[in-house]
């Protein structure tokens, strides 16, 4: 196991976790190919936490292969950026919605998300290496 | 073979393709685990194209595994995304920079960008499947 401390994270680049960034989820397909899709998440100091769907193809294939990567640009300097990998370590059930108005309220300033209302489940992700520029 | 007109592209998000964003692209590492790497890319109406190194970590996964995705973000409106998935099918030297030229002017609107002279190659990318949100 990795240190769960987020120690992992350079303190050069701690911030765009801590802002209301998207971020780029990188998985792995059935058939072993890359998907990329843009997310919302949550940083605790120590895991990613991104709300999604049972039914979400990136759940499906992190239910498959845990392993993952992210990355997150500086809108004010592209060229500035931070990979994140790691895996999803646990999938936390979420049936108060809990965790998703957090979420939805870090990225809004709002409770609630109009058409966003089904069930989530919490992928908590445990970063294990990075990369970063800028 | 898929079509190599770009047609896979649905009309509504093909104007990702054509502004100068960031695409995220996902490529699979020497053990199976994903990698996301933030890029600049031109887009010629049937192909992405993308200047990387000949010793990138990018280049030497899409040896090993052609296969990859893209998403880009609508930066006025990050709901609307589009993701490309699809495969390297050439790469094209570049010796006198000409097409990594291109790419640095649709960035930034100069010729010359300090510090990236090195030799570059170019990644042709052909699109298969999308996705799209917004």
């Amino acid at each position: 196991m990795t240190a769960t401390n987020g120690s992992v994270i350079p303190a050069s680049h701690r911030d765009l976790l801590e802002a209301p960034l998207i971020a780029h989820l990188a998985t792995t397909r059935p058939q072993g190919e890359p998907q990329s899709t843009p997310v919302w998440f949550d940083w605790d100091g120590a895991h990613l936490l991104i709300a999604t769907g049972p039914e979400s193809q990136k759940f499906r294939n992190t239910q498959r292969d845990p392993r993952l990567a992210l990355s997150i640009i500086d809108p004010a300097n592209p060229a500035r950026y931070l990979e994140v990998r790691g895996r999803v370590i646990a999938v936390d059930p979420d049936p108060n919605g809990t965790r998703l108005r957090t979420i939805i309220r870090r990225y809004t300033g709002a409770d609630e998300l109009p058409g966003l209302n089904e069930a989530r489940i919490i992928l908590v992700i445990e970063p294990e290496r990075t990369s970063s520029m800028g």
